[in-house]
């Protein structure tokens, strides 16, 4: 089975916002079997997408087009394909009612342009949208099946799992792609190579590509069987392999990142948790209570940003910072203790440091970053220097906080 | 000018390798005035391939395919671009002694797959590749502009730049574009677009495009002119419409998003901020904080979590947080006023809502926020219902934080 992408909108072509629901949707096809032959990306100019929509109906089994379907002048994808498909549109007055409904729920007036939402192609089966106005469709034609997705990510991508993947595993049949997606903290991308790749190439299937962000590493690994049954073992087999190369480092294969695997070890051993940050503003902690129920194992942050709020909602000893500075082992480690002391709960962690771009010195570079830990997963402190911009800087110390727990709550090594 | 670009292989469209090419192209026929209207990334098949190719000519005044032109089976550009514009294939004695020529310096036997690189569609201005062995094609028919790039970046761009830019250049007939990005925060989409539609339909140059993301909305404007003076001139004439249309919404022009326009609003006026954050968890100090130089204006950050935390460390009386519980009105101006007085600024601002997925109620749905200022930039509580998921009622109630700061700083009305 053969699919072409389409992602509709005039701002997806420069080059400076990056289109990724065709590279999710990628993904999750291969999995299913289904080979994307072609991606293209086009303005909205109704001509040009009417055109598209056709050449791609024209080659493929399966055409995906996301985006160009909310209420503006510039969304008309639904026009485009109604006339690529020589069909008709008509106004839904259930979709219609269903709009006016949303905006009342959030106290809004509904514009009228947003009633071209509810505009459907003739003989389309229409895809309710549970979190967003605009619903997706579902065409079909000699054969061939044509969805039209909403862009917004959040909204697309619940929709193609829950509507369309289902008619699209069924159309597809046969073989069937097992992806796992191993991911490992706060170690150098070489490293991970270094220690893996005996491992991974002595494996023509599963495929493995490793791929590093900031204070991540993730190995991606793909592989084909003639049952889920047989996709999995393989990829399994691997896996093992891959686990036993790095002992004690892999933070989830099941698709979690660190901030959820942290969450759910101090909700099982019920430990609550309290944070000092300097440097990271807040990030470490947006991050952890961007975790549904959070407040389970979440009591509070402090944002230490000046000295002055060290001293006084820490309670960490101005002579301290005097002697040693804002940025070093004593103070990240009064901060810890200071905000477990504060909260009054089982565990502290204090980040203090140079995120950049200024402020770096011979002695104390931008991207010098002290961590602690205090309390119930272990006094320890960390020092480290991170390459890379301010915001990389931050992100990494941030990795670096949420690795110490997960080790300190799993009784592992320090780092 | 129109343009369509097209990227030859079936290894760029996994999900992990990115296609640089025509970013990098579409950066550099911008600059030339030309409008790329179309990018396209398509497999190693023939039949797919010459499809493309010919739905590309049909649209666009000029394509650029790069990649496909190398001496494997799987290199197919050059014969699927003869069969899209109908024209015969010869073998050219000239390319293939230089190419033997090559290959003897480097001391190495050409393979015979390799002659078919000296294959020539009739018609085509040979285009020399001093950096490889595939060179590229130059046609036209019809008036359109057809050039076959080869796809190594190495190769593409010098040939591109020297060989393929002062032909575009020529043809666009020195036309320059420009673009600017005017965003505004905390109002809906449909109702910017219902405001400045009439404005920006008198207009044909420059185009606008609307987008629309979590808490902002964005209006991208692109002219054409003459000079860089009247394209300039063009984009200023909408955007002086597009201000009348909504006085006192526009937070930036420049590029800046809304954490740093607050920041210099903070700086310039020497003001100092502190925050009491719930439901965002540290979204909003995270924001801010991301700012270089974030210290000048950012003092400290409660994320009070825990109604306890509310109590110890903004004074948030307890009886309130009782009779109207912690997301209300109220505890959303006591933790403003609370934050202010605890860390001495001249500015609180508090967060309180039900960003979920749990925590709703018939009265109190998920996506309830009040946010609150006290102090210097006005004491104001607004409360709002986000739509989303908890990533998005959190981003929404930050943005709405930052857009009353800014407007209280400047004296503009409550949102």
């Amino acid at each position: 089975m053969k699919a072409e992408l389409l992602a509709v909108g005039s701002e997806l072509l420069g080059s400076l916002r990056a289109e990724t629901n065709t590279l999710w949707l990628t993904d999750r096809l291969r999995e299913a079997g289904v080979d994307v032959v072609a991606r293209i990306t086009v303005a909205d100019d109704a001509a040009l997408l009417e055109s598209a929509i056709r050449g791609a109906l024209g080659r493929a089994d399966l055409v995906i087009a996301t985006g160009g379907l909310g209420p503006t002048e510039d969304d008309l994808t639904r026009e485009a394909a109604a006339a690529a498909l020589g069909r008709p549109i008509r106004r839904d007055q259930e979709i219609l009612d269903a709009l006016k409904a949303r905006f009342a729920r959030y106290l809004r007036h509904m514009a009228a342009v947003n009633e071209k939402q509810a505009d459907v192609i003739e003989g389309a089966t229409v895809l309710p949208n549970a979190r967003g106005t605009a619903p997706g469709q579902r065409l079909e034609q000699e054969g061939r099946l044509l969805f039209l997705l909403p862009g917004p990510p959040g909204e697309m991508m619940p929709m193609f799992t829950e509507q369309v993947l289902p008619a699209v595993r069924e159309r597809a049949g046969g073989a069937v792609l097992r992806t796992r997606v191993v991911r490992i903290a706060a170690m150098a991308e070489s490293d991970v190579e270094q220690a893996v790749a005996p491992v991974y190439k002595t494996f023509t299937n599963p495929r493995t590509t490793i791929l590093g962000a900031a204070g991540q590493v993730e190995l991606h690994l793909v592989a084909e069987g003639g049952s889920e049954a047989e996709a999995e073992e393989r990829i399994e087999a691997l896996a093992a392999g891959i686990r036993r190369a790095l002992p004690d480092r892999i933070f989830s294969e099941d698709g979690r990142e660190l901030p959820e695997v942290v969450a759910g070890l101090l909700r099982s051993r019920k430990l609550k948790l309290a944070l000092a940050e300097s440097c990271t503003g807040g990030l470490l902690a947006a991050r952890l209570t961007e975790v549904p129920g959070a407040s389970n194992f979440f009591e509070r942050a402090f944002v230490t940003y000046s000295n002055r709020s060290k001293v006084e909602e820490l309670g960490v000893d101005a002579g301290l910072l005097e002697r040693f500075g804002a940025v070093s082992d004593e103070v990240a480690a009064a901060m810890a203790a200071g905000a477990r002391r504060a909260a009054g709960t089982d565990i502290g962690v204090g980040i203090t440091g140079i995120a950049g771009p200024d402020g770096g010195t011979p002695e104390k570079p931008v991207g010098l970053v002290y961590v602690a830990l205090d309390g119930a997963a272990g006094n320890r402190v960390r020092r480290a220097v991170f390459p890379g911009a301010r915001e990389r800087v931050r992100y990494q110390a941030a990795q670096v906080a949420l690795e110490m727990l997960r080790r300190g709550l799993l009784g592992l090594a320090a780092l």
